[in-house]
């Protein structure tokens, strides 16, 4: 009768340091090469921009533990670790015989998993003299975790949001200006990108790229003021692993292994910081974890990208970055998952997909919300946009085990609530959303474009 | 350097029983009395509206340990327990020597206490052979909670939604709708309650009190239909002391005992989930705390109203409760804390308040959203503004202590996020709200009016 439904660490047993997949990955993952000289960039080239120890750890393919400082710890402990969720309801729901786990991360503060790289990126910002943060933001839950952030360490913080986005959930920016951020939406007249794009396309909807190209370019025109980033590189999933590694303790408490971990996938932090950790034992014990990153069918980088160079941006601002990509001035549709509309994977993701650690699954628009309501009404979470994929997935997975009859044992990341998305929840219980399949000809366009 | 800041309980450790402080009570709370017979009202007669469990428990001045049962304890385990947190950060913005903890109800499904009494009611509900619940809602936490809790148990749920609070917040309609219950704006068309009321004044904003009515007029008119309430009566009480049984576990852990217990004041049912736990050693084991409840300065029941017999609703469908009241026909200011916009307390507050045991204080709408953002800006959770009241508590109490140097022990409840509330935020952030103190004269009147 009564079964143990979620699990807790102590604050003993929070992990003391981040695990760097690189050191473990039997092919590393390639380097970020600059566009003019062609040559792999250093720590000190990537220092203009980003915090210089985190460009240390970007590059780092050695260590594959990391020590977390310990003011950045204290601060994890002020609202770590999540819970680890037995979705008993859900598994009811579905009469599946599968075992569903998810880690819930909408809890933490600001609303999702963001806030575990936003702490670190701006403590060593204040550490090594910065006084001024700039970054993008989609769906607003990195700039929110950022804003808070930056307020705790005493920086100023200037958020560009992907315009769609702010339009789509205007209480998001209004979260950030209550944490004292400026926010601007993206595209915008406030720097030469914008005005480029805007000038090119007066209604472009903004998307990250837009978003990250004019952080970049206000952070390297400013003085004391660095670039932060929300996902994609590797020093952000580095950060994030503190959600595997706690869920990997969490699952021992429960007794079990995960067969399947899955994800949502925009620029690969929230997937990689619950997958890493267990793939580590993939590499080193022979496990035979299957990892699933859940893309949008209208961002299908994963699933139908190329591998090779591609700019993190839309004006080609940063350094070309391995990855796969469908082009850096891929404009993706107006799906309300603002934080999987990006156009690239990253590349520890890119190389792990080529290796076949990584398989991915394209959601479509309307599948994640149904997915995510039936999420809402057992286990009493909205979940954000951006974590319907994942949920999507792991119904398929579940219903591939009551088909087949196995006992699965499903983990998957709830990296944030729905709470700021109402207004997309409402358009899809009046069927006013709909699906965005890219055509062949577009991908093909826009990596010809590149 | 390492300070504990999160105190968890085992799922074995959590309560197993509900505490009624009416059986510890010096002086007993009144009972409700019928407006025609001017008898006290039974069992027989309430459980035309209410789940019979409900009634029973609502009367019962004998038993002060009432059992959860075992499904709804199965359900608690799905969330339970919330985490006991030591605001530090908060502590250090203050400057004070006080020992600030909060019990985080925020990060509840649907975002606030509302759930732990939605599930016993609808449970009981379903027991009973109930298909179909109604409820009314403030600013829509009870709604939500109960909306979630219904489509749990299989009940259709329809629910009345205080107009203003639709307006400033719609995303708790949707949050409502997203769990497939019917949301009808109070005063509505719909009831004779509503239709008199909007007759009189088409404008009329509506109030706890008018939405009270509509439901309670659908559930009586409506077969198989009950009527739930989300705070005031002494049964919600009864079922929101876990947060206090849970509080009081935790609070050993931490080695400590509260001098001061704080919770926002709109019915009674979140300050009275946390106080009455804690109350219950100040009557037997001659503990001295004190309980302070927050009101808003624009809805002064506790602080300046009139003790006696008051309906509970503005139509007066309700018994007459023996309360403090500021008249059920008192129209509260559209303060944006919609959950605090209610005119009479409860028979146990009443009781407490005359006797001494519980003290009360009003804050006008500005503190308390200056208070909460310096909450979330510190402990980066947005607090809903109802919450807001019971911080701006908090805060004056850690100023006091600051001055006299005294290290006191203050808790309080975090009744509920404000995710839904940024309108309201970014409105304050402009400097577009405003207090709205109630004159004298406009209490006698009401008064005068009952």
């Amino acid at each position: 009768m009564s079964k143990q439904k979620r699990y807790f660490l102590t604050e003993d047993d929070l992990p003391t340091h981040w695990y760097n997949v690189q050191a473990d990955m039997p092919n590393k993952p390639g380097k970020m090469v600059n566009p003019v000289t062609k040559k792999e960039m250093t720590v000190d080239d990537l220092s203009h921009v980003f915090a210089r120890e985190c460009c240390v750890q970007e590059l780092d393919q050695e260590h594959p533990w990391i020590e977390i400082p310990a003011e950045v710890r204290e601060m994890y402990k002020s609202y770590r670790c999540t819970p680890l969720v037995r979705a008993y309801a859900l598994e009811k729901a579905l009469g599946t015989p599968a075992h569903i786990y998810f880690k819930n991360e909408s809890v933490n503060p600001l609303g999702s998993h963001k806030i575990n790289s936003a702490l670190p990126q701006c403590y060593y910002c204040k550490q090594e003299g910065t006084t001024n943060v700039t970054t993008e933001t989609g769906a607003g839950q990195w700039g929110a975790a950022l804003s808070y952030a930056a307020k705790l360490f005493g920086l100023e913080a200037a958020v560009f949001q992907v315009k769609i986005s702010m339009q789509q959930k205007p209480y998001r920016s209004s979260i950030m200006r209550t944490f004292g951020a400026v926010v601007e939406g993206s595209p915008s007249m406030s720097t030469k990108a914008g005005r480029r794009i805007l000038t090119e396309n007066p209604l472009h909807p903004g998307s990250l790229g837009t978003a990250i190209s004019e952080a970049i370019e206000l952070a390297t025109s400013t003085s004391h003021c660095k670039y932060t980033l929300g996902s994609v590189l590797n020093h952000v999933t580095l950060h994030q692993t503190i959600i595997g590694l706690e869920a990997e303790k969490q699952m021992a408490l429960a007794g079990e292994y995960p067969d399947i971990v899955i994800g949502c996938f925009g620029g690969g932090s929230n997937f990689g910081g619950i997958s890493m950790p267990f793939l580590r034992h993939n590499f080193l014990d022979g496990k035979k974890t299957q990892f699933i990153a859940a893309e949008p069918e209208s961002c299908p980088k994963l699933t139908r990208g190329k591998f090779g160079l591609d700019f993190g941006d839309e004006a080609g601002y940063t350094p070309l970055i391995p990855m796969l990509s469908i082009g850096h001035k891929f404009k993706p549709a107006n799906i309300h998952a603002g934080g999987l509309r990006y156009h690239g994977s990253g590349a520890i993701v890119a190389e792990l997909v080529r290796d076949g650690f990584v398989t991915a699954v394209d959601i479509p628009q309307l599948e994640s919300f149904e997915a995510s309501i039936l999420f809402a009404r057992t286990e009493g979470i909205i979940p954000a946009p951006e974590s319907g994929h994942a949920i999507a997935e792991v119904i398929r997975e579940a219903q591939k085990c009551k088909e087949s009859g196995e006992e699965k044992v499903i983990l998957f990341n709830l990296s944030g609530h729905g709470l700021i998305d109402m207004t997309a929840y409402e358009a899809y219980l009046h069927g006013d959303l709909q699906n965005f399949k890219v055509s062949e000809e577009e991908i093909a366009f826009n990596l010809r474009e590149n």
